[in-house]
Formats: structure tokens, C-alpha cells, sequence
């Protein structure tokens, strides 16, 4: 197989680009008209072995799971995704069969959150597998996470857990895990980023807003130092599913440090004047969007700080996924 | 070193900003205002023992090079360079001493180039060592490899060869090439693409335009194939230089292969009607660049063809590089 005849493939896999992309892959570059809002900008990679696992993961499902993470990037700063280069980094042992279901998963995903692959590349390695997508978005006020005010009420989209949980359980019991634990599993391999909801959320009082790829104790974090505030957040206030809790019980662990620490939930925390919650909560009610208050800011000590459920107070550390 | 860590000494490297960044480096993603032009869009990456090798290339050209290579396809679509995102994939023996080398050879790149580094990702791999980055650009009006009528002159800038005989010697001679060598090394390691001058041609009657990263038999196919004509060169009108004649009889090869299907020249090939040669030229030889008129298109057949010293004209076939 020669690397053009790939390429040919893998983009006939693709829906066709839309009105908005003049060339194309095929040329020495894509060409677009320039969208008219603020561009946002974001650059994200799985690597097999290391944040996918064929012998549990469907090739399609890793497709969806390498745009659907970029597309929680773009959310997370409110705005709407628009283009996407697909660059692959590929072994020998990748057959070209896994690489087109591969991007199966990612025309999905692209249709669903209606991005146009523009372009990529594709290249040799020795062993790693690589999918690294570049996605472009546009927002006309993006939200930042420093813009927090003292006072604030602190909201998280569904909920946090899951996908810990479900790579757990995936790690214990392999494939026969989706059946027993679907909602968990799905979580961890096909994430489902809140496209809809994100997008209203600048026009409608949010103040600061990231999404929760790291674990929420490292995004609590980030929030109030980019915003320069104290949290506190409720234990009792914390969303957890009862799958999450169903498969700490077998495994003998606490299930309260997959919901503050567990990686790649891909749920939106955000801030927002207490005056907002009430049409936030109809606008998420609407479209079948959990919404839940699980703290507030404070002035000081500018800390991410935890009430549990006997009532003290204490320092929660950033706890979540770190590669190095 | 945490993540965190990493990306912040990483950003300490490159220089400040320019006015076009609203938020770079260090939220969910980075913010621009859009560009006013048309958007041009690329992506590749350089893969450790595949593409470059740390017993003769230093951090600092790998860093150049890898940056380089994009912007060269940026020029190829006869536009300007603006913002580049880098994603680094890295296995642990990879130091953080040599990662920050390689970011002041990016540094010096996007300097030159004028290119904002506006985002990136850094991951863990297994073993493979890949650093992937994505470069927009922008351009009134993009040179595609489409746009080649019948009856026109097909130019070169520079010379092909030199990164093949290059790389050639660097496999033969080790570290010892670069003195040897100077100018074939140098084209391998640092490659120098035509920045000022590529931003001219669109004005200046330029029809279709590709830079030679394949190969020159490879890119003829291509701009051939993409503006439906034939092409014919002459031997004897294709540059040499006197180094590459040089390795190859130490070599014991014909350096012709070497100018004909050496990849990674990032030098440009492009088509424009005979009568503005003379400004072309004019303006390349003000500009300090070589520009070498090599052949013309025709009608047909369709293909493309070179005629030898002796004067027989035959089929180039496409022999560049291909990872497949």
C-alpha cells in the first residue's frame, strides 16, 4: 500500500467537506474562508497503550473517542467546532482495515458535532500508534478559566466518575464489562461531549468554564488559580451513579476518588453568578442535561477546599491524570 | 517533572506572543482574532529514526526542521505563515534538556517565519519519539497544484539533490559529513525554505505552484496530474550542485537520481506563462534565489517527460519518498 493510495482511502471514508472548505485534502494545504468570530485552537492525541486498548476498544470507537476529546476542548471554552487534520503516526502491525474503521469512528463523530476534516497526514513509526487531531473552533465571547468571580455558584454538567470506572472495570473484566456496566463503559470509550448545552453558556451569564479531562480536583484547581478565588465544594452535593458505585463495591474501593480524581469525563464545570442558576438549570433541563450546583467561590483562602459529609472543611489536591 | 511542569518550561522558550494571540498557551484552548484572508492548513510531523536522527542531527535542527517542513507548505500554496500548534508524543528516555533544545531550534524557526506558537499537547508514547505540528496560514489568493495551463514554463527555485546527497553522507560519514559537506548537510538538517519570495508569486503570474518534499519526479506528477497537462523537462537544464556531484562519485552513484526523486528539497516548483519570465526572474535574483527554468508543459500527452542529454525524451515515472 502506497502512502497516497491511503490517503485516498482514508478520504473516501469522509463525508463530503461542506461550503465552508475551498480545497480539500490533496493540495499542499487545505484552503477555507476565515470563520468571523474569535478562533479557538486545540491539539490532542491518543496513543495506543497508553490511553486506548484494542483488546477492549473498538477501532471505531477509538476514532470517535481521538475527535470527541478535541471537541470537549472547543466546548469548553463555549464555542462550536469547525475543522479537524487528522495526523497518524502509524506501525507496521496497524492494518489498513483498523485504520478505515478508525475513521469510521471519526466521521461519526465529525458528523455528530458537524466538524469538516480538512486535512492530515500520515506517517511511519517504529511502534507507537498515534492519532493526533488538530480542531479549529470559533466563539464570539469565549470562556476562560480565569473569569470567576468571588460569590459564584460552582456547577458540573452529569457527572464525575464514570469513565474511571469504567476503564477500571474494563481493566478487571474485559469486553464482558459493556454488559455489565454499560453506562460506565460507554463513558470511558465513547465520550459524549455536551455539544448543545456548551454552546449557550457564554450568551447566558457563565463566568468561567473548563471541561473535566484531567479529573475535577485538577480542574477545581486550575479554575481557582487562573481565577484567583477560593472553592469550596459539598461531598454530599457531588452527583455519583450507582453503576460507579456498584463497581467500587466489587473491586473493594472508594468511589469518591473516581468522582474527585478520575480523567477523561469530558462534563463542563463551570461558574456563574447565583442570580443565573435558575434559567441555566431550565436551559440544561431542556435538553436532557444534568446540571448541579456542587459548591461556591469565596474571596479567601484562595484554595480548593472540600466539606465532607460530617461538616470539615479541608484542602482538596489536584489529584488527577498526569502523563509524566 | 509533572505535565504541567513541562508545559510551562516549554512555553518559557518561545519568544512573546504577538498581538494576534488573545490566549495562548494554558487554557482549554488558545484564542485568536480571525485572519482576514483565505486559511490554509497543513499538518506533519518528524518521527525520531525515521525522519531524523540524534547521531548526527542536533535537538536544535530537529526542532528547525520539524517546524520548517510546514512552513515550506504553507509558502507551497504561495502564503504567509501565522500560527502553529506543536503536539509532542514522547517516550521516556527523551531528557527534558532535549526537549528544550528542541524548542529553541522551533524558537529560532518561528522567528524567522514570523509564526506565532499558540498551543501544543505533550503525551507519553511507549518508544516513539514523534513531534507533530499544525501550521496556519493565510493568503488572498492560494496557488494550487491545479492551475497549470498548456504552454507555460515550469521553474524551479534552487536546486533538487542536495538533501538526498546530504543525507547520504551523513549515513556514510557521521558528524564528520558537516564538514565535508557543508552545503549538502546543511540542506538535509536545516532546511531553509523560500519565505519571501514564495508570498510574491501569486501576484506576479504565478499559475501553480508545489514544494519538493517528495521528490521532483513526484511533484511534476502531481502538478501534471492535478492540472490535466503533460510535462516535459530537459536534463540538461536541471541544476547540479557541484557537491552533490562530488558525494555521488565517491558514492559511487548517479547523482541524477538524487535530483530527480530526492525528497525533503523544500525548495519550489511552479508553472507561469513564458512572458513573465523575465519579472520572475528579476525578482528571484533581487531576492538572492536561484531560479532555474527546467521545462514546459504541453497539451499532451499527459504526462510527464524528460528529455536526456542525448535527446530522447521518455516517461519520468514517480520515484520520491513514501513511507508505505
Amino acid at each position: 500500500m502506497g502512502e497516497f493510495e491511503l490517503i485516498d482511502k482514508l478520504k473516501h471514508v469522509l463525508p463530503k467537506p461542506s461550503h465552508r472548505i475551498l480545497v480539500g485534502i490533496g493540495d499542499d494545504t487545505a484552503v477555507t474562508l476565515p470563520p468571523k468570530e474569535r478562533l479557538l485552537w486545540t491539539v490532542d492525541c491518543l496513543v495506543e497503550n497508553i490511553h486506548f486498548d484494542f483488546s477492549y476498544a473498538t477501532a471505531e470507537e477509538v476514532g470517535w473517542k481521538a475527535l470527541a476529546v478535541n471537541v470537549s476542548d472547543i466546548l469548553a471554552m463555549g464555542g462550536k467546532p469547525l475543522f479537524a487534520l487528522i495526523s497518524l503516526v502509524i506501525p507496521e502491525r496497524i492494518t489498513e482495515k483498523k485504520l478505515l474503521s478508525i475513521y469510521r469512528g471519526i466521521r461519526e463523530c465529525a458528523k455528530w458535532a458537524q466538524v469538516d476534516v480538512i486535512g492530515g497526514n500520515v506517517s511511519r513509526s517504529i511502534d507507537d500508534f498515534v492519532i493526533d487531531i488538530t480542531l479549529i473552533g470559533e466563539s464570539l465571547k469565549p470562556l476562560l478559566r480565569s473569569g470567576a468571580g468571588e460569590g459564584e455558584c460552582v456547577a458540573i454538567t452529569g457527572s464525575t466518575g464514570p469513565s474511571a470506572a469504567g476503564f477500571q472495570a474494563l481493566k478487571r473484566w474485559g469486553k464482558r464489562a459493556r454488559k455489565k456496566y454499560p453506562l460506565c463503559v460507554e463513558h470511558h470509550l465513547k465520550p459524549m461531549p455536551r455539544l448543545e448545552f456548551a454552546q449557550l453558556l457564554a450568551s447566558k451569564g457563565v463566568t468561567s468554564l473548563i471541561d473535566i479531562s484531567d479529573g475535577l480536583s485538577s480542574e477545581l484547581t486550575h479554575l481557582a488559580k487562573e481565577s484567583k478565588v477560593g472553592i469550596e465544594i459539598e461531598e454530599k452535593l457531588l452527583p455519583i451513579e450507582s453503576e460507579v458505585n456498584a463497581i467500587a463495591a466489587v473491586l473493594n474501593l472508594n468511589p469518591i476518588d473516581w468522582v474527585l480524581h478520575g480523567g477523561e469525563e469530558y462534563e463542563l464545570l463551570m461558574t456563574f453568578p447565583f442570580s443565573k442558576f435558575s434559567i441555566l438549570s431550565s436551559l440544561a433541563l431542556e435538553r436532557g442535561v444534568p446540571l448541579t450546583m456542587i459548591g461556591h467561590t469565596v474571596a479567601s483562602p484562595k484554595q480548593v477546599r472540600i466539606r465532607s459529609r460530617s461538616g470539615n472543611l479541608k484542602v482538596l489536591k489536584p489529584k488527577g491524570w498526569t502523563h509524566f
